[in-house]
C-alpha cells in the first residue's frame, strides 16, 4: 500500500533540530507472498516486503525486511524467521484505523497500552524494515478462538558468553496470546516473558464492535508500569469514521529507576515526562477504490502535539 | 530496461588508477508502479525502482530508490517524495537517444547545458538509486502546454541550525518550468532558485522534430556560467539514427572563484579545464522487439575521450 | 524458492561463541528474469535476485545481487556482469540434492572437490547476495556437448597500481569448461587460471545416472592439493532419495605453507585440520506440489559435525 501526507510535530523546530515543524511523512510498501501446497494439503508460504519511508523530512530508499516462512495444516500454523509475535498479534492492541494509529504514520503509537516510558515496542513483532525476531511461533484458530505461542532467542555476546538472564546477549522472549470472539465481542490476553530487564508484560483487551459504533478498553502491566486505554469510534454517514482515544500511564517506581530503568515521572527533572494522559482524535473519509483521506491529532502524555493529514491507498 | 556494453575512457589507466581503459558498463532497472482510483475519479499512484549498475568495473548489487507518490485529477498532478523536478522535466534538456546521452551510460552527460564546471546535476531530479529530493510538485498539461512547479527542502544542520541561505543544511530549491508544443516545434524554459550558492539557473530550449530530421538548440545561464548547445539528428534508412551535438561552456568569473566556486578556466593550472567546446556523435540501430544497438563517441571540453558500444533492451 | 529448518552444528556453543548449537537456517529467494527478442531472433535477457537468509541465528533482511545480462543466438550465449563462471558450471561439481549440498543450507559444501584448505569457492561463480564477478563468458551447447569460457578482471589497487600477478588488485581469472553427455553418462573437465596465488585449479568429473541409482566420481587438483570425491544415491519407493558421499583431501606442501598458504595438515598445531576424509548422508522426501522434506548429516575432515532437517519448496 501507499500512504503520504503532511505531519505537523511541535517537537521539530527549524531553529532547534533543523527540521521544519511540518514535514512530509510517507510510506510505500510492496509485499511479496509466495506459497506452495503439498499433495497432502500441507501449505508452505513465505513473505517479505520492500518498503520506502520518509519521516521528519529524512527520505529513505526502499529496503527489504527479513523473511517469514510458514507451514499450515488443519488450522495450525507454524512460522519461523521474522515472526508475527504473540503480543503483537493480540486483538485490541492497536487502533481501529488503517494505520493502526493516529494520522498517517501512527504518530508514535502512544495509544498502545504496551508502550510506556520510552520502552516502546519491546516485544517480538513482525518487522517491516529490519530482519525481525528470528523466532518460532505456533498459531491455532477455531470457532472464534485463537491461541498463539511465540519464542525467539538472540545470540549471546562473545565477550561475556553464556551469562544467564543478563544483558550479555539480545533478549530471549516467550510470548503467549489467547483471544475469543463471540457475537460482537472480542476478549484477549497476552503475556511476554523476557530474559532482559523491564520486558515482562501482561496485556488484556475487551472490544465491542456494534456496526455503527465501536468501543474498546485495554490494559497492560508493563513490568510494574500500568497503562489503561479507552477507545471509541463511530461511523458518520456512508463514508466517514471518527475515532477518539484516551490513555493513562502510571509512574515508574523509584526502585526501578535506581536499578537503571528510564524515568517517566512528571515531577522529576530529566525524566521523559511520559507519566499521565494521552488523547487523540482521528477522522477517516473513504474515497472508494481502496483510497481514503486520513487525518488525526493527538497529544502525548509528555505534551508533544502532532497533527497529520494525508491519503492512504491500497493496490 | 537493461543495457550493457563496453566503455573506452581515456581517463582510466591500469597503471594510474588501476582501472582498465576499456570496461563493462551496464544497468538493469526494474520499475514497480502501483495505482488506485477513487469513485470520484481521483487517481493515486506510487513508484519505485530497483536498479543494478556497473561502471568503471565496479559492479553493484541492485538497490531500491526512494518512492514517489502522486495524485492526478483533471489533468493536474501533484507528486510528493522523490519528485521529477521542474528543471529535470524541461523538454529539450537531454539528447534524443535512448540513454538521453551519448553511448550506453550517457558518457557523463556533457551534452546537457545545465551541467558546467563540475557542478553537474545540481537541480532537483528523480533519483533512480538514491532517495531523491523529498519534495512536492504540481504539474498541469493541456493543449500542448505544460506547466511544472517543484519545491524541496532539506533539514538544516543540527550543529548550526536555522542559518539562513547558507551551507548549514542541504539546499532548499524552487523550480518552475513552462513548455509549449505546436506542429513540429517545442519551446521550453525553466528556472531554479536555490538557497545555496551557484545553483540559481535559467534554461531555455527550442526544438524542431521534422520526422526524418530533427534539430534543437538549448541555452542555460548557470549562475553566471553560460552554456550553449546545438543538436541535430537524422534517420538513415529504416532502422538507423545518427545524432551529433556541440556545446560551448563559458569561463567562470574570477570573482566567483575568489568566493569559493570551482574553476573551469582553460588557462589556469589546477582548474577542471571544462571551459570551451564538447562534441559527440551517437549511432543507434533498431533490432526490433524493443532491442537496439547503441554506439557513441564524445570529446568533453576537458579533452576526455570516451567511446561506448552496447545493447539496450526494454521489457 | 524458500527453505527453512533446524541446524545442529557442534562448532557453535552458547558458552563459547554465544550461538546455540541448534539454530534456524533459512533462505527465501525471489528471482526476476527479464527478456526481449529482436526481429532477427537474437534474445536478450537479464536477471537479478532478492534473497533473505538466516544462518547461525543471524537473520538478514533481503538484498538484491548484481545483474547478469545475456545475448543468445543459435545456441551461443554471451553473458556479462554477474556471470555463472566456467568452473561453477561444471556438471558433477555439486551434490544431486535440491540444495546442491547436505541438509538445508549445504552445510558448508565440504562435498565439493574444489573446496580445500579454507580456500572455499575461490573461483568465479554467480553470486546470489553480492555483486559477483564482473566478467564476460561464452557458452555453447549442441548434441550433448557444452563448452564454456569465462573471464573476469578486478580493478587494481590505486596504492600500488599495475603490479602484475600480485595481490595489488583483485584476481583476474580465466575459466574453461567442457562437458559431454551420452546415454546415462556425463563426463566433464574444467580449469581455472588466476593471477593471484593458490587459485589455479583443474577439475574432472564422471557421472552415471541410471534412473533409480546414480553414481559419480570427481577429482580436483587445487594448486597442488588433491581432493577426490565418491558419490552415490538411490531412490527408495516413490518419493524418497538417499545420498551418500565421501571425499579425501590431501595435505598442503610444506613449501606452500612457507610461502604463506593456509595449513591444512592434521599433525600440525594451528592448522585448519582439513586434511583427510569428509563424509555425509542426505535424505529427501518429496511431499508433492514442489515441496519436500530434506535432512542431512555430515562430518567434515576437521571433525566438525552438522545435522540439518527442514522443508524446501518452490514457487
Amino acid at each position: 500500500y501507499g500512504r503520504f501526507g503532511l505531519d505537523y510535530n511541535d517537537a521539530n523546530d527549524r531553529n532547534v533540530n533543523g527540521v521544519s515543524k511540518t514535514t512530509i511523512t510517507s510510506r510505500l510498501r510492496l509485499q511479496f507472498d509466495m506459497s506452495a501446497e503439498t499433495d497432502g494439503g500441507v501449505q508452505f508460504d513465505a513473505r517479505f516486503r520492500a518498503q520506502a519511508e520518509s519521516r521528519d523530512n529524512n527520505p529513505g530508499t526502499a529496503v527489504f525486511n527479513g523473511a517469514r516462512f510458514g507451514v499450515v495444516y488443519n488450522g495450525v500454523r507454524v512460522n519461523v524467521g521474522n515472526i508475527i509475535g504473540a503480543v503483537e498479534n493480540m486483538p485490541g492492541l492497536y487502533l481501529e484505523t488503517r494505520t493502526a494509529g493516529i494520522g498517517i504514520d501512527g504518530a508514535g503509537f502512544v495509544s498502545v497500552v504496551g508502550n510506556v516510558n520510552n520502552e516502546y515496542f519491546n516485544w517480538d513483532a513482525y518487522s517491516s524494515a529490519g530482519s525481525g525476531a528470528n523466532g518460532v511461533e505456533v498459531l491455532y484458530s477455531a470457532n472464534g478462538f485463537t491461541g498463539h505461542l511465540s519464542y525467539s532467542t538472540d545470540n549471546d555476546s562473545t565477550v561475556n558468553p553464556g551469562v544467564p538472564n543478563g544483558n550479555a546477549g539480545g533478549p530471549d522472549r516467550i510470548g503467549v496470546m489467547l483471544a475469543y470472539s463471540w457475537n460482537d465481542f472480542t476478549v484477549a490476553a497476552a503475556h511476554q516473558s523476557s530474559d532482559i530487564m523491564w520486558e515482562d508484560k501482561t496485556l488484556v483487551s475487551f472490544a465491542w464492535d456494534g456496526g455503527q459504533y465501536g468501543a474498546r478498553i485495554a490494559y497492560a502491566d508493563n513490568d510494574g508500569i500500568d497503562k489503561l486505554g479507552i477507545y471509541g469510534n463511530v461511523d458518520i454517514g456512508a463514508a466517514s469514521n471518527l475515532l477518539l482515544f484516551w490513555t493513562d500511564e502510571d509512574a515508574v517506581s523509584a526502585t526501578d529507576v535506581a536499578a537503571g530503568r528510564n524515568d517517566n515521572r512528571d515531577a522529576i527533572a530529566g525524566s521523559n515526562q511520559q507519566e499521565g494522559s494521552s488523547y487523540g482524535i482521528h477522522y477517516s473519509y473513504d474515497l472508494g477504490g481502496g483510497a481514503s483521506l486520513e487525518a488525526g491529532y493527538r497529544r502525548a502524555s509528555n505534551d508533544n502535539d502532532t497533527f497529520q493529514v494525508g491519503a492512504y491507498f491500497s493496490f
